[in-house]
């Protein structure tokens, strides 16, 4: 098929620039216009970007004007990384003059009409686009903590329930963007505390694992509490998780849901999706994030040390590359299925 | 006073060195004597040990020369650092011979007559070492990771009651002792196990908070669950505590215990004892190990973050010095307590 | 003795913080002023400063109100940790009105009046500031990684000549100040370029080294190559030297020569000299930052591995604490030099 | 054509587990015989080795049983990680009974009939195999900073001759092996000492830029310097050079020297040959480990601030793989020449 033109809103930011190195050679995408703040607009992209991705920048992307976020664009699908501070505006903008905006900022998320989309999990969401406001329309992924605590949730709660959750996150540094985290803070440390993450975390998978009602989700009735850390790690949120389940169901039945888990994505064998979106191991010491983040390319949520949990039910431990699953690589699967569902 | 003459067992370990650091000028206690394994033993200190310590070999310690592990010794109070290998015989051998062993090793903390003490909280366990089978007796410390939970749950526990707690720890490499964990798993990297780890931690808080009953002690009636992993930090366990109370209280209720919490080493002014117990970090990104694990000579447990739970009741941060009020200074207490006590 | 009365440029930032931290309780001097940016201007000094030091801000300076740069000051005697983009002006500005700046920014260090002051080294490069344009004066103390190299260099220089040095740096994070380094630039990583820090290591230690002729500085003919690295280290600068020698001398005199160096501070006793400025190392694997940075409170250069070098004639590792003797601390013992010298 | 046998002596270690990495899916190779001490001797090699590597143990090398060093061979070539302390004998007596052992181990590099061989430089040296007083034959390939200095120095030295050069290094953990460097050794630490690195360096390269006479090698003759450091990086070797020329030419000779620079490798186009030997990179504060370590699947020598040296003539920054290009993967390029060349 003929690629479908896409711009991405942000990017020359760390999101921005995942979006460019995961869309090279995509079979369904092609990157042909690239929007920035003002101070970038007007310059070429090689010019305008401090690029930090192992690749070097690709040809014919450096080569674009990159465009200011008011301006018009011609691609109908745009990938957005915009920085909260600028997203929510130009988000809307875009949606109401008809395009359909895929995505990563955290800005809408909370809007009962726009959902969080893991296509593994509620990809029957998009329908609420018809009823949003815009002639456009706009998606958002999950949070990157988020995503693979519901990952790991979604087969627990289809097939036994869940009541009750603690999880206790380990992130890693590429997850606050650059300059981001000062080496200063972080070199042989851990910073407890990761600001609004903790609220993401405690209220986006109930909308995730929610019901679509006519025009809003109703969120699944679970209680979250989180505890975020950042930790010296490269790439790769580590999470433990203890979950108090509705029905009490062996070990061995947990992980047989866990490891059996599919979705829309693996039946449509789209492009981004991994062969198996939860990938169990068995080893007692993994997952661990410098070992195991670029498993399935990064987008698999990797699980280990499923076990009882003597205060809640069930614990185990989970990991996921965050700035691929977890942002870039979501927002994309999430354009893979809107196009396979023929939304556009 | 006159100085007490003490002996190290394992002297050349890590915590055998930490032993030495912390009684350097020990206004108590003075190191006549140091045991170590048979390679070690016939050697001046000096030529036996490695040392990695911040400061030289203190002169008078290197030049002794080290004894086996079944030689006889002349002080009364031996100080134990001993591997978990071999300290569980050599430590009753000398008991038996009369000794009083303050011992850093996990081997006899699951003796039902061998105490665990932290003396803030449960100083009068120590009057079970008189039905001790030995002639003399043995005491211990917690693991270091119990020390810090242990610490942070005694004043909530003795007002409020407490039904159950869930722990993550992310533990500093010093704890796994020297060489311990290879540079290779743990640079940018967490590693979620910690061999027997859980089990200690999910079990020697109960012992410390329990009751004393003639010869034995009843355990406090309290489930934990704890997830165990190491992060790289070179000194400080840093843990997410979540707990359910038996009685709800408000959360300045919680702050004011931990806050005024006192015990013995604090009324006695013993002279490894940290001003307060626990230090309350009003900074909502504190505590971190990298900046407050030497805060009170790294005596206290440092505890930031208290807030409510959603899932149990209230959650918090708490971090301490892993191998000083985690090891060789919570033995070091244990002795100053003996001593004052009149135990000796 | 009365205190004097000192006033800090540069409060906020992080040199500024460190004067702060080590003029606590100092004999000589008392912080009465502090002054900032417009941006902290007005403010008190507790609400201004984002600190980032391992003890709090002590109560008295944490009440100051921040001044602006343009603003007069009581205090004679100035120590500036003036970021480098404002400093040129703002010191002059206050030279011209009678104050003493002491100076740990690098713009004034070019000017052929203006010393570069190490007082082990060249306390008689003082004198020129009689010829200074200021009705005041302007003294500054080196490059945080010139300081090491000069240090090391002092002795052999004086007894056996020296024509050429190579030196290659491995440079902490905490010398880029703070927020300074992204992690993600430097963790797992080494950056083998510092903006403008080999310019500084080829020409400053010849000024040190140099004879004061009336009112200018003859620097002494040495060529100095440097490569400089920024490493994941947290504080402590270590460097790899090659010396060529004029005299060709045994490695037990040059040994001897480093290990027997003292000067004025010395001499004086000054409050925060060294004992010695050079402290020889035996162990084949040291200095280390991590090991050795604190020792002599972090002001003496650290020496290891002196051996023969095959292409000049000797080699060794050398290590010092680049924010203390090698920034703040400078300024201070240059102050306590002034001072006991009688230049105010 | 049909896949030749090779066995990995050594197979369970770091340098053995590499090969049989590198060694999937080659078109010349095939592993069918591992190889390693007693201990290991008899097990699957599944059950006998502590697997390191990003990628799961290929099927058919985990059933492979492991052979003692003592037994006979199939396979004509034999892949050497063996550890020095034993490499020495266990490689020799299998060339006496007719295999050609490939080593990465040092005990044979001073040989004066065993070269050791950097295709790109000097595969004429292999003629030498046919002088040696094995049945079969042993060649070797350098130390891993070597492999990168002398790659540097290779286009240089032909070009315009080359007296001297001093180098310091900063090596990465994954070069000690496993378990290797103690994690409380490196973390936030540099160790200025690698035990018999520097004396490797000042001596290898000479041997490999040398002239092959009949039955031995002329060295070259150039001085070299070498200094060495542990840096916490997981895998790259970063080295700062200064070089001192026997025909002065400018910047611009030397880079297009270096840039240009190919040797046989590039010529057969052998599978595991680089396009590039030699890597050049314009921004000035590159190569950085974390970086470019695997540019070019990590077997080229990445170069950046190629500039003038005020004490020698040149300086630069290179840096490589140091498991692959600097140990594994330099074995498999020589066996690579060795077949192409028709030496078996």
């Amino acid at each position: 098929m003929e690629k479908i033109s896409v711009a991405v809103l942000g990017a020359t930011g760390t999101v921005g620039q995942k979006f460019i190195v995961l869309l090279q050679g995509h079979p369904f995408f092609e990157i042909r216009e690239v929007v920035a703040s003002p101070r970038s607009a007007g310059k070429s992209y090689v010019d305008a970007c401090k690029w930090k991705q192992d690749i070097p920048i690709p040809e014919n992307i450096g080569k674009l004007i990159v465009k200011n976020t008011d301006q018009d664009l011609k691609a109908h699908i745009l990938f957005s990384g915009l920085d909260s501070s600028v997203a929510g505006p130009v988000e809307e903008a875009y949606a109401h003059k008809g395009h359909l905006v895929i995505s990563n900022s955290k800005n809408h998320r909370i809007d009962p009409d726009v959902p969080i989309i893991i296509p593994e999990i509620n990809h029957d969401h998009l329908d609420i686009i018809k009823k949003q406001k815009y002639r456009g329309g706009i998606i958002t992924n999950s949070n990157c903590s988020t995503m693979f605590l519901t990952m790991a949730m979604a087969p627990i709660y289809r097939e036994f329930g869940i009541e009750a959750v603690q999880v206790t996150t380990m992130q890693a540094i590429s997850g606050a963007g650059y300059p981001g985290v000062p080496s200063m803070d972080i070199l042989g440390n851990v910073i407890p505390f990761i600001d609004g993450e903790e609220e993401k975390m405690e209220s986006e998978p109930q909308k995730i694992l929610g019901e679509l009602a006519d025009d809003h989700i109703v969120p699944a009735p679970i209680t979250i509490s989180a505890q975020c850390n950042r930790v010296p790690v490269f790439d790769g949120h580590t999470e433990t998780l203890s979950i108090k389940l509705k029905n009490k169901v062996s070990l061995e039945n947990i992980r047989k849901a866990l490891r059996e888990f599919k979705g829309l994505p693996q039946e449509l064998d789209l492009p981004s999706a991994p062969e198996l979106p939860l990938l169990l191991i068995d080893n007692q010491d993994r997952p661990q994030p410098a070992r195991d983040v670029w498993l399935n390319r990064g987008m698999s949520t990797v699980i280990g040390r499923v076990r009882e949990c003597p205060v809640l039910d069930i614990k185990m431990v989970i990991m996921g590359h965050n700035t691929v699953r977890g942002a870039a690589g979501a927002a994309i699967l999430n354009a893979e299925t809107v196009v396979k569902k023929g939304y556009i």
